[in-house]
């Protein structure tokens, strides 16, 4: 029995060909994409499916795939501006570690994953201290998460030793190995916070479990100095002479790199999250992407926490993506709007190891999807729907959004939790985090 | 009377001390500020307004001034894609000369002012053919504007030689001189467009009438290139020499300017309007911004055309004129909210030489102004009001917009016109605009 139908849409598939049906649809059963096509084929689907929706004047799409996130920390959105991201970290670490508890954490989630999801994105690769209460945030609002274990030297918030740090990953694989909505992985801080030794047992874990490994990389020249000066080489030749780096291991950041660096990517096959707002704003550089793209590295994008965004829309990071390397290079062409969409859909599906199942409208993957309004102003005239998405596509412009074919947002309005619920509790926290690094 | 009262609400006036009201708002008489304050002052100004607004759970701050604009360009939006700006220029210009006359100039000029607006811009600067028809468009939806006659050598699409443009723009000054809603201007397209006779024409019928002058002025390397091989001096140099530079003077862009150029902006007074966003997406650069501040030039915001941008969000202007030349200069200090926020409201007003009447919430100037939604979960937690504006806020946050007093958006829907028939026309004009540059 077909659970849903959606026709009457531009389907923009963002399939390996690129595929756009000017009046097209899918349908879905138990959570899985059955039918990709023009709505003529859909007929017969639609007429004995549960549900249908008109996708009339809409563009139908997969939902985005956010691959580096730390929603939690939307609790300190706006706290400490103006800062390069060494001084700024030291100002994060202490309200966090001042702030931050189960609930705090799992609060500040559904806080950040409800912008996600209003915003279109149904998957988000997430690092954050107490990764169930993440996993138990995502579940609140119904967006699919790839997270685990953190690693990082320093007690940190939960003041975990690296054995304490051990057995939370372990736990987690535990707890959420099998489940379709968790994409488990390892994610160590940073080469500048865990020793060799610890990334190598985090990527140990990671490997056992067949899990993602992710970690913060090469964001600015600060780090890549202090890790050349204390390990003589610089952050990506360190992780991959570490054995770190490979086809289950994702970089995010990855702004200051030398051609050999890109080369090193390549041939590992690792993959990158590019964080263009992020970076902007703490003035740590415009990253090679239109280098690493023509060295065939995979990068995805990512919207990185509020606290330095100071939000977390995709759109942004797309719309950047694909327009800040053409001034910083020089070249109108430096970014395609095909490379750009993919960066925000079937590349991050490939980060996470999960091409086979998101970042598409295929036959056989989740029903993730979203539907795009196109009767805005800003919306008019569409004379490719890619190009749309790319340089005119707001946040707002979301209005409808599936995962794994079941409705988590109508009408802009999240169907499965009250979100006015949470902005009150942050609110009344909010006197407290204000404190917190006064 | 007191015609309306908006309070409750977190003022951000944008005037020059940055006066910040943490719960007050505003009372309003035949179209100007009367009182500015706490909301404990106004009630007594509330009792016998006819209009009472609650401002709760708002920012209410004055109305964005956008000063640089090709609204009726949004017709061509997405058409010509990934060409920098002098190829694409050619093509846009060919689309131009097909489909542009009084009346598609009018609706691709009310489907731009319309999202310009919907995105709580009160004033915008428009440069396009058939001025009266920008102004016709603006009055439908209830907008300020400043435009007037085009200076352009070729024909372009209306085909004037100097004598038609000559009479076209003191045709303007006739019909819209003594208009509150309208800042008269001339409006040359620039260096390498019109000649030096022409330009000195244009700049006497400006003074004649105390108006405004506005060009576009070094937004590529190659348009530098071209004005020095012709004339022997760089852009602003040769519009110096002619004696275009002042008080008076807005040049858009200004992206490829030595130490020597920034000189003579702030000698001068001149003033910029910097589009980052389609300077990005042209591959034109980046704007010395950051430089031109310290050197007191008056930088405000534009969003150019929807052609080249390809939309006309001041939020993204702004979120770009904060962030990219942090990025830039590898400075996390390098703008700050207050210069950012400045850019997009005073610092336009300034340009437009109307600082006495719009650009803040202060008493005597228009009651321009916008009501921007917090109860959203990326507008959570809001620690400063002005870093909120700056890094978080998008213009679907714009609940209601005034325009002199008048209520021009209410719940992000205009009052004054139903878009929804813009929007179908453009539709049927659609294929006749793809099949113009086929």
């Amino acid at each position: 029995m077909t659970d849903l139908v959606i026709k009457n849409a531009t389907v923009v598939t963002c399939d390996q060909n690129g595929t756009v049906i000017a009046d097209g649809g899918v349908a879905v059963e138990n959570g899985r994409i059955v039918h990709v096509g023009p709505s003529a084929e859909l007929e017969a689907l639609a007429a004995k499916a549960r549900e249908v929706v008109d996708g009339s004047k809409h563009i139908l799409m997969p939902g985005l795939v956010n691959t580096h996130c730390h929603a939690a920390d939307s609790l300190f959105r706006g706290l400490v501006e103006d800062l390069p991201l060494e001084p700024w970290l030291q100002k994060v670490w202490k309200a966090e570690g001042a702030i931050l508890n189960r609930e705090t954490t799992y609060l500040g989630s559904v806080l950040g994953f409800a912008e996600l999801l209003l915003a279109g994105v149904t998957t988000v690769m997430d690092m954050f201290w107490y990764p169930d209460e993440a996993v138990r945030a995502a579940r609140t609002l119904g967006l699919r998460i790839s997270t685990g274990g953190i690693f990082f030297d320093p007690p940190g918030v939960t003041g975990h030793d690296l054995k304490g740090r051990i057995a939370e990953a372990e736990r987690f694989f535990d707890e959420f190995g099998r489940a379709d909505d968790v994409f488990p992985a390892i994610l160590p801080h940073g080469a500048y916070t865990v020793s060799p030794e610890n990334l190598r047992v985090a990527k140990e874990i990671a490997d056992r479990h067949g899990a993602l490994f992710c970690t913060h990389a090469a964001e600015t020249r600060a780090e890549q100095a202090d890790v050349t000066s204390r390990y003589g080489r610089s952050v990506i030749r360190h992780l991959d002479h570490l054995g770190l780096l490979g086809e289950r291991t994702v970089l995010a950041h990855c702004v200051h790199l030398d051609d050999e660096e890109i080369e090193i990517l390549a041939r590992t096959g690792t993959s990158v999250a590019h964080n263009p707002m992020s970076n902007m704003k703490l003035a740590s550089g415009f990253a090679r992407v239109p280098d690493m793209l023509s060295a065939s590295v995979n990068v995805s994008l990512g919207t990185d926490g509020a606290i330095s965004g100071n939000d977390l829309d995709m759109w942004m990071a797309l719309r950047l993506a694909a327009t800040i390397h053409k001034a910083f290079t020089g070249r109108a062409d430096a970014i395609s709007t095909a490379e750009a969409l993919g960066m925000a859909t079937n590349a991050g599906a490939k980060a996470l190891g999960a091409a086979d199942r998101i970042g598409s409208l295929e036959v056989g993957k989740f029903a993730d999807m979203i539907l795009i309004d196109l009767k805005r102003p800003h919306a008019v005239p569409v004379f490719d729907p890619v190009t749309h998405l790319v340089y005119s596509t707001a946040k707002s412009d979301v209005r409808h959004v599936f995962v794994g074919g079941r409705q988590v947002v109508r009408d802009g309005v999240l169907t499965r939790h009250r979100i006015e619920d949470t902005i009150a509790a942050v609110e009344d926290l909010q006197p407290r985090i204000a404190a917190s690094i006064a």
